[in-house]
């Protein structure tokens, strides 16, 4: 990873191409490099048909650069589409190099019903969603099973939220960098979904996130990406064995670490895809972070925290970063990417050598790993 | 390319899985192998969220197949969805192999006049569509300026869409496979956009396409992909310099013609993107088939057709075969496929080597070509 960008995430005024713009030339100024030296873009976009009645993204970010031509084309994996594209990027860097990815996503500006029904697209609409299954239900489901299961109690998602809150104090670009967030906030919180409350849930962001791949480091602070997995999974909750877990999130970890030749036990810090409280507590037990049941035990220790023995989301993750769908998955890689080059600032985790970020679509059925390393 | 299928494009009944399952199914079957053998995945699918209110489409169709979990994703760029994921596809067989590509679209059913706003999300919406600019006028356009500028007549159109109603009835998969057409009936043509007619257009399909690709043969039916191209333009007209050729195909068609090692003069045949009968004249021009503004030499003189020198479209192209957006691109690769292996039926083209593949997105705000040659 050669170069990164990405825009501050939170409601903005801006439209799709102005964000996507402000995060490319973020990332080509990193890589020190023009817009003419990249040899083919991926988008992420997952609501712009949708939100913005705008598809065929890819030309339209080629109207930035109207004189540059290149392949270019949208991915889309619901909200691992960020995920999906820079997997996708490392798989074809044989053909084309550098690689530019952009994730891109704009929702604020829609009354919320419409926003709500738009989002659930990434869910099963006829199974699923259509019967009342939105995702803050779905991921009651997992809450509720979680704790029948494990114990798992709502002071551990209040801890985990307060966590992610202080986290994004740290971090300009965050949704709620200007937010603090006390218990007796998170006390008065209105019940969304039982037990989910309002603390145990992202916000809707818009901003956008660029990165640039090369097989080949171009200076020190040429970032290694030494692993990638994507899996899929049957879309529809009433398909799934089991809650508690998502088989494709476990997969796809299997793959990167493979590739990486690394184990769990060797990742200092993540990035993980906390749409909701109980999913860092899954993402944890599915990137072998934590035992099933017992991601917990480490949070209720405070070892997640920034100063702790594993940090867990130091940028504010999705519930206090913010949640820009498919500028998501592309914006971990560059959170992990200012980390391990020890540009992170307040928010710095210290000492830390490799890095994994992992990112969802839907509840599970789709997700993206990627293993970072600190710059040789 | 190992395998093969497609369901009949044309109004149905089906649900887009159900439609996508058909599809791959039939190549799997072609290809003598089980889903199990399959690494990854691409589905292309351009209006899924508009149209049906369902995105992420990697985990729907992975709902096909519960038990079995692989990378998979969705790809869009307007209709040239399906070109952009074969092109994709080649390009990660180092990664993945084989690789199956699967386009689905379904268009019925919607109102017309939402239909329309949805199509028009491949336009740029803002500086295009929004004005009057839908996808018919800004062809007609195009349409009037090559007439304005090479002499180019409406007969010539009235030429073209009778060879195409010609070839469809020749192919049992084809949207029009059933209609007759003659002269009086394109006589009776409504105007859609000056000079562009009632049978100048294409219909709208739904359809599913699904192909198969390995790094090796497998068999005396394998057919080798030798080349492919894809390539990005402005999305907006208002920022083209010229309005009678696209540079993303005629670029789209350097590159795939490099990778192939031949030149124009070394194609049999083509399956181009003809959504409007002037369309098929520029995609045959920008594929250097023949010289700016002389393609309609070789449709007046009767070349194009099945028997002719250089058949074009002797599927019946778009316009008669039909056009199921993401499915029209991977199906011209299907076409080929039965083409160069002699398995086209009534409408093979006789001694034919070298075949070219052309799916645009948009007005040419993207381009993928491909080329293919007979099994060895």
């Amino acid at each position: 990873m050669i170069g990164a960008g990405k825009t501050r995430f939170g409601p903005s005024t801006h439209a799709m191409p102005r964000l996507a713009q402000e995060a490319i030339l973020g990332a080509l100024d990193d890589a020190g490099m023009s817009i003419e030296d990249v040899e083919a873009f991926i988008v992420a976009n997952f609501l712009g048909g949708p939100n913005e009645s705008q598809l065929h993204l890819n030309s339209v970010i080629a109207g930035l650069f109207p004189d540059v031509r290149r392949p270019g084309w949208r991915v889309e994996a619901a909200c691992a589409s960020g995920g999906a594209a820079v997997h996708q990027a490392v798989h074809m860097l044989a053909a084309y190099d550098p690689i530019l990815v952009i994730g891109v996503e704009r929702l604020s500006g829609r009354p919320s019903g419409e926003l709500t029904r738009n989002i659930g697209m990434a869910g099963d609409v006829t199974l699923d969603q259509l019967q009342g299954l939105n995702f803050p239900a779905s991921y009651a489901l997992v809450a509720q099973r979680h704790m029948q299961r494990y114990g798992t109690r709502t002071e551990d998602f209040e801890i985990l939220s307060l966590k992610n809150h202080a986290n994004a104090q740290l971090n300009p670009l965050a949704h709620f960098y200007h937010k603090q967030v006390s218990q007796s906030d998170i006390d008065c919180g209105a019940t969304v979904a039982t037990p989910l409350r309002l603390f145990d849930c992202c916000p809707v962001s818009d901003g956008a996130s660029a990165v640039i791949l090369s097989a080949e480091a171009i200076d020190a602070r040429s970032v290694p990406l030494i692993g990638t997995g994507l899996s899929t999974d049957v879309i529809s909750l009433a398909q799934r064995y089991e809650h508690t877990t998502f088989a494709s999130a476990r997969e796809a970890a299997r793959m990167a670490y493979a590739q990486a030749g690394i184990s769990p036990a060797g990742i200092d810090f993540a990035e993980v895809h906390d749409c909701f409280t109980i999913a860092e507590i899954v993402a944890m037990e599915d990137l072998g972070l934590a035992a099933p049941g017992e991601a917990v035990e480490l949070i209720r220790a405070g070892q997640t925290s920034i100063g702790g023995a594993l940090p867990i989301n130091p940028s504010g993750g999705l519930k206090a970063g913010g949640h820009a769908i498919s500028a998501t998955g592309v914006g971990q890689v560059y959170e992990v990417c200012k980390q391990l080059r020890g540009e992170a600032g307040e928010r710095q985790v210290r000492d830390s050598r490799v890095a994994v970020t992992h990112n969802v679509g839907g509840v599970g059925g789709t997700c993206a790993v990627q293993v970072l390393g600190r710059p040789t």
